[in-house]
């Protein structure tokens, strides 16, 4: 007998920021995986149940939901933001190929939501309107001269980048060490967004230059976007300013 | 007097995938912007005026939708997938930017949606489960060579690609020559995904090996996402493949 899973995407915290798609396969599941405060934020459907574990342990959650899900329940797991970015939709794939067999029967579905750096984005006015990328910078998982290459590459190429994971108590230095490899790159008055708890009450976005930017303003629930060369920052008298990245291009660093 | 102007992502067109916050800010308008597609997905509500253009005219429409803010009106400008993301919110900063004094005092907001790469990459599993980048493909607005500098700089760097705007009657042999680039630098069993019109009833999404990857397989409504080379395809016996990037990474070209 087997059940099926969703890897179900809520969104960055505002629930009118969440898919009536996402809101109906949670609504669904009889048994609801995820970090703690994500479960947090949704209602209980009656009868269902909610299994809350630590921020750490993706893939043993998403063993467990692939368990429950094979044992024949609706089973759903839950991210914040976008499940396939930096979140379970890949956790769970990993665990079906390293799983038992029974586990690639499982009907999986996965359903996207608005991830933060979009979320950051909106706020500021348009940073993402041009080529970028997205990176973690955690190194829990890859070695840190990885990121620091691909952090060169993506800043010389002309790129925006969005930084998800931009510090945590255990990694308080990565994002200081970040900035100076692009200002190694970028005009030191290049646009860079702190977006901390976008659509939350405790939402903070702060709009600084490169040179000024300080690893202070971010915690574990922001997202950072670095502008290119490119990304402008229109100041409005009475209102805050707005960064984008224009449509169009040609003075980057081909 | 001043009206005000939402710039909003409706999501990939499954009306599902459409925030309720999006919902909102175009219900409330009274005069909505866009594509005239896009505009034809919309209910239009009680005395509200829609205004169709066409999909070149974007600093055009933008323009026409700040002067109506302007006068008073209460605007709404709609964009496919997220507003940010090669769309109309970085149209609406261009013009304020180059726009008469006034626009400045207009108050603008854009409302984050799922942009394509997110609802393409859900259907096939989590390809973006690591690091990643999005670039768009048109050359109306930057030159070819810079599309190319980026494609090689992504590539050689790990990121796995999102690729908008692959294709256009205008535009026949980019995606084919991008195929060739990154050819180059990922092994030829690299996954590849062209996913058309996600979500809605003419979806179609196939994944094929970078050696195999045929431009047929994309037209304008197409997303198209390159994996990096340590991107996984799990094959299931009974369902369509799983393709994912792993959390961890360490054997990418750093």
């Amino acid at each position: 007998m087997t059940g099926r899973l969703a890897v179900v995407g809520l969104g960055p915290g505002n629930p009118l920021q969440t898919t009536p798609e996402a809101a109906a396969a949670v609504a669904a599941a009889s048994d609801v995986f995820g970090y703690g405060p994500y479960l947090e934020r949704l209602a209980r459907h009656p009868g269902q149940t909610h299994h809350a574990s630590d921020n750490r342990e993706e893939l043993d959650r998403a063993s467990r939901a692939l368990a429950m899900a094979a044992s024949g329940r609706s089973v759903a797991v839950v991210s914040g933001g976008d499940a396939g970015v930096f979140a379970m939709a890949a956790a769970v794939c990993e665990a079906i190929e390293h799983g038992p067999a029974e586990w690639r029967a499982i009907e999986t579905t996965v359903v996207p939501g608005v991830t933060a750096m979009l979320a950051v984005a909106a706020r500021a006015g348009a940073p993402l309107g041009h080529d970028f990328c997205a990176i973690s910078l955690s190194d829990n998982l890859k070695p840190w001269s990885l990121v620091e290459a691909r952090l060169r590459a993506a800043a010389s190429a002309g790129f925006v980048i969005a930084l998800y994971n931009p510090v945590s108590r255990a990694r308080p230095w990565q994002l200081g060490r970040s900035f100076e490899i692009v200002r190694a790159v970028l005009p030191e008055a290049t646009p860079v967004i702190f977006g901390r708890a976008v659509g939350r009450p405790d939402e903070r976005i702060a709009v600084t230059a490169l040179r000024d930017a300080d690893t202070a303003d971010a915690d574990m629930a922001t997202c950072v976007i670095v502008g290119s060369a490119e990304t402008r920052l229109v100041s409005r008298p009475a209102l805050s300013p707005l960064v984008y990245s224009p449509r169009s291009s040609g003075r980057g660093a081909a």
